[in-house]
């Protein structure tokens, strides 16, 4: 029997992030392993940026848990909207990127930093690491602080980029780096080089932990 | 080129613990995946059972990861022996099966609890949720109390199980449980059925992080 | 200059929950004080027993917080939906009923007890808590599990309040009760004086919060 | 039937600081609501700088909570003397300003700073915040450290006051700030609008609190 | 150079708890060592039962430790009554016994039990194991609820302390047991040898303590 | 009856170091008490620089508290190798310097600093106090990042070793510092005496634990 297939939701209803996920998730499919499909929500906004939009989101992750096929499910965006609503909603297991990538990151160094696109989320990422019970192993979380235009600019995002997880090592301690962000995995291999530290993209801890889950449910 | 092997290795010098290991991360060798290997390691006494017995197989083991040429190890005993010794010592991927565990229902649930064979791993067991920050979201930690002789009937193993996950469901309000040790897996899918709730083995919660590491480390 | 109004917010959309709401709040109301106001969501639905159910009501009350003239607002459902979104959305003041009615009782006694209308909304309350950073105060949390057809039955409810109370006090330690649900303030004087310990109804202790923060900013 | 009375006590002996709490309270008194009283402690020292100093009117504080017919008691004075001792005292309720400030500003913001008069007693307070249980959300802790004759220059006292606030907001990540003093309140609503986010006044918090209790106390 | 001497307070003003303490002492006498000498505070009540009774020997307490010729001091109250004001005005070493029973049995066990001789004072030690942060390794304190007539009864109160250390260890978990008061001394050894894990006398501990920092001190 | 000894084993096969330790440990020995004798531990590693080099010395080290006469033990590294599986191995009293040394300063002073050796050792020693349960109090950890052949300069060493002191307690707020090594015991009267405030030096914290254990155990 065919494994059932992971179903990663881009909650924005920007396609070109959701190529990035595709992208990023492709080096976990694997013949005879479960399938991985990324889709766009379509009533998402065009980017995330605020709780309000994450709260716009809930009803409709929740709706497509409940209705798809999908043997496991995982919410890409850094807040984690609507996980704990999903996971009351549906036996199937649901993963956070936010929740995964942490957890992830827990299991190769003490503390862990994270690299957020805005500053303003800072405070909502640490709220969720101490209702996680998780917030005694930060380092430190920093911002990019780089506009949509400025992040278009790859040269740009990784100079900054650099910086930031260089400062998440050097000042405050970090053992590992996050990707606080759906749309950063394709610097992750570049930085864990050249940090010499692992590198997290979280949209790939959360389907990993998804396909260990699918592959685990059919084998009884 | 081929993606890197995960060495999975039992601590102990039993190689039915062993057999059982290699049945319990069948599922989660893929085509085009990485290898999962399983072995026994010579050294090691008969079982862990004891900090004593952990500790024999510290060095050993950082031998093991410093000499093989697996792409990342998996240490199978739930008291995770010589983890941070062998981190230390290669950059490789190194995981431990209760660190693993934990972290796997950690993403499944807010409260966990622990099946340990023996009462007296527990407080060891807390003390390493204590230095991982995650004691928080410990429901609680029961033993089976069971000798080798008794383990080996599986009839009275499971009743003893079973009897024991309710207690940490319904008594202690775990909403996952983790099986505390290398050689419960047979048990988990039933148990998982008869819970209604996710039942993790640490060992394939520890392969799962490994193939993710090795896929992702050799997709650059 | 007048002071501004508390607009108090039933999120569901159950009139008769409203006039509790409004029964409960009156002490609250002086000559010369800020007006309070008690309305239902007309976009709620008609109880708020999920997390779903507290999704629902998010944007709704985004929306309200950000064009109604009230000075500050009360959402007065205990699992608090919307706090942070509506805080993001507005500089007005905004109180959840569960954070104030925590933060009141822990200005009574060292550690507090809740009493909750279902079990199953116990977890989220608890992972709130530790999103607080306010869990270690926490004696106990215990369900009254009466269906709604139960809960108005006065007699009953009150037997099963006041056994579930004295739990609270006599076997978790608690030293300070609070109601955890927007309905129950009518019970609640009576209960404090058979205890003989503090029992805190939260949309009172919102509604202080909010009636201070009015009086305060408009005395400048 | 009039509600009763809450006594506001500046423990120390300086009326120039009663005086100061009379205004800060003032908004809160409303026609048919509680009687807001400042009064002086006799027994106080001029000026409490030390444990001393606080442990000095402990029990004067205790003897007057047993034998004023007031219904609600403050202890206002930012290290909360004797706040223990007289809640064993007494039935009544007693708050203490550091712990009402701090419970204020904790439903305005996520992380809270704290501005102290002297560096000596940021000590004491982090214990007592660790003690409360609520250490995980303080930003920080700065002190004006400014002479009493230097206090006496509003001035200079609004400036240090800016540039310290300033500092818990920018570089410790407030997003509310309350005055660890009992004398600031003239500064409050000006330094809230230089700021843009919440300043608490925590002698006005904690007769908010004492209101809300007699208020609803009298109303059965 | 003869080393300093060791104060002993015993807080209260009863000459049979000093005798006691007394007794408890003798075996830290070494020839060469510092003095041990035990004093009753004149000032104290015949017992210290409430917070109130702290609070009355706080300022004596003080006086005595800044006039005192002695090296070092322990507060023989488990309540540790002035500890901080104490230390805030001496430099010398000043010692509480609560503070080191804890300390003392946290370097013999992963997690302790307390046994309190009233109810009443457990929410107390629990706020100042808050505020040590030490809270995490409290196994569980109960008490043993006799009045001063009980306790003259020594086959009544050994009947019941051993009750109580077995619940502390079989349903609590305490690998070690601390005697909460000053004057169990005389049942240590007896109980350390029953229960088969260390039992700590906290005017003991304290004494250790002091002893250690007054041979250093002279030693430079 | 003459008390035990007390075998204080220098984990190390220097036996300089093993002079260092008598040194700090003579002002402990008196008439009448316990012995305190010094080895070296023949099988160790020239230096226990690295968690290999202490998980090297855990099975001798078990072999010698299980075989020797000794009353209790004192393992003296800073890492605290095998601290937990000697204490399993044995019902005498066995301490760890860097355990000792924390609950020593903490009896000092509210928050603590600790001077390191090596920078790469300090996420271990964060690891061991959060499984200790005692992070909260951690003021902050540096590093003097000197080589043996430096560390041979006492005047290098003291200079570095002040620098670093003072920056613990001005800039992190360390109210005392341990000596975070088992050689540093010639500066601590010293460092204690420039600073003004108490220096711990681990080893000597550990001996005074372990001479009340015997002295009490001795005296019944």
């Amino acid at each position: 029997m065919a494994l059932g297939d992971i179903l990663v939701i881009n909650p924005n209803s920007n396609p070109e992030v959701t190529r990035g996920l595709d992208a990023a998730v492709a080096p976990l499919r694997f013949p005879g392993g479960p399938g991985v499909r990324c889709m766009t929500l379509a009533e998402g906004p065009f980017g995330v940026e605020s709780q309000a939009d994450g709260a716009a989101v809930v009803l409709p992750l929740r709706k497509l848990v409940t209705t798809s096929e999908a043997a496991a499910f995982v919410i890409a965006c850094y807040s984690d909207p609507g996980l704990h609503v999903c996971r009351e909603a549906t036996a199937k297991p649901v993963f956070g990127i936010a929740e995964s990538g942490v957890h992830a990151a827990l299991q190769r160094a003490d503390r862990f930093g994270v690299v957020a696109i805005l500053e303003r989320s800072i405070p909502n990422h640490v709220r969720q690491l101490r209702a996680q019970g998780l917030a005694a192993r930060l380092a430190g979380e920093r911002a990019l602080e780089l506009t949509v235009a400025e992040l278009a600019d790859e040269g740009r995002t990784w100079d900054k980029l650099l910086a930031t997880a260089v400062a998440l090592r050097d000042q405050d301690g970090a053992g590992a780096v996050v990707l606080g962000c759906a749309g950063m995995s394709r610097y992750r291999a570049r930085l864990e080089a050249v940090l010499g530290m692992p590198v997290i993209d979280p949209t790939q801890a959360a389907v990993v932990q998804a396909l260990g889950a699918v592959a685990l449910a059919d084998a009884g």
